[in-house]
């Protein structure tokens, strides 16, 4: 099937430009972060509460993935960083060939996180490494509790789980423990934090966890 | 660009097989609808309900679409109804040779409904006709208000937009007037329908509007 065989050229040429991409930030001691789920996951949101709570503490750039229009590019710039906005005109998923492009497009002094919003889709990303240091796959309490088994690939490539919306756990049939079990049974590895942007629950845990991160820890 | 010309070959192709789909279906006068949204907006439990209110009332069929499992077959199946498992191994979006394919498994002799659940995607699934009478996107107020303009063609490709969960709407920051006129800006000829399948409310109407469409209405 000649379908597969281009999409397996296609993926090694994306790990050639991964791999460049990877060794551009890992000179200047950037982690970067790429952010998977499905649309209306909360992506924007953490990264506007993220930024919202450290008030400058780190210099932060983001690169925003969307088929069409800059909106979230343009939620996240009020926050004074700089942002790149990658319009796919159509196409399913960011490619590692798209961050070099945007890459040359940021100042890169001086950076220290720099956070990628994949475009909203629990499938395709999943099979595109970008050159990032953790993939972070968010799911929502509101998306059911059956998507880590029917999507497993988002989650078994991730380094950390973020449940969020957690607020509205109460409304949905989603179980805590059995939703972090499928989870662990697919990516042992990994970790989990559930949070809610809303009510601010979760957050500081987050927070640690990207700055342990960025200590290597 | 290699991939480019690779998609439309295979467009063409699918465009073959969705012709095969729909003089297949047209001759025994089945109609075909294909259920299309992201990730968790409730495909799956609208047709449980639909089938639940039913009761019989229609001979209906299913093809459901899924990367991995037969969770969702499994639900529907409850109801005594045929229903045939898609499992695309990590591909995004069906495409209409397989409901060719799909059709063979089923005996369509005196069938009045075949709904296709196609893959949880926002994104790739709005390209590919299956041959489908009608196509219904789904979209859950809990992913927020923004999505009609970052995902057009999943909603102007649509007959009819069924925003699921309304129950959760006071808990969301979507206004349903300006959701509705998104929708209506990109999409002016199809119809509107706000629904939770937890309360019951607008499911009357669904169920309605499934019989004009089988009335020719």
């Amino acid at each position: 099937m000649a379908e597969i065989i281009v999409m397996k050229a296609v993926n090694a040429e994306n790990e050639l430009y991964a791999a460049q991409v990877k060794e551009t930030l890992d000179k200047r001691g950037i982690l970067l972060i790429n952010l998977l789920s499905s649309p209306g996951s909360g992506k924007t949101s953490l990264l506007e509460a993220t930024l919202k709570e450290w008030g400058g503490k780190y210099r932060c750039a983001a690169i925003e993935g969307d088929l069409f229009t800059d909106e979230d590019a343009r939620r996240l710039e009020r926050f004074g960083i700089q942002v790149v906005q990658l319009n796919t005109q159509g196409s399913c998923h960011l490619t590692a060939n798209m961050i070099v492009k945007a890459l040359e497009k940021l100042d890169l002094k001086d950076l220290e996180f720099l956070f990628v919003e994949n475009v909203g889709n629990l499938v395709c990303p999943a099979s595109f490494n970008l050159g990032e240091h953790k993939r972070v796959t968010l799911l929502s309490v509101t998306e059911g509790k059956d998507k880590i088994k029917k999507y497993p690939k988002a989650f078994y490539t991730a380094d950390l789980l973020v449940l969020s919306k957690i607020d509205l756990l109460p409304m949905t049939d989603v179980n805590l423990e059995d939703l972090k079990q499928d989870f662990f049974r697919v990516n042992p590895q990994a970790d989990f934090l559930s949070l809610s942007v809303k009510t601010g629950q979760g957050l500081s845990q987050w927070l640690e966890k990207l700055e342990n991160w960025r200590r290597g820890t």
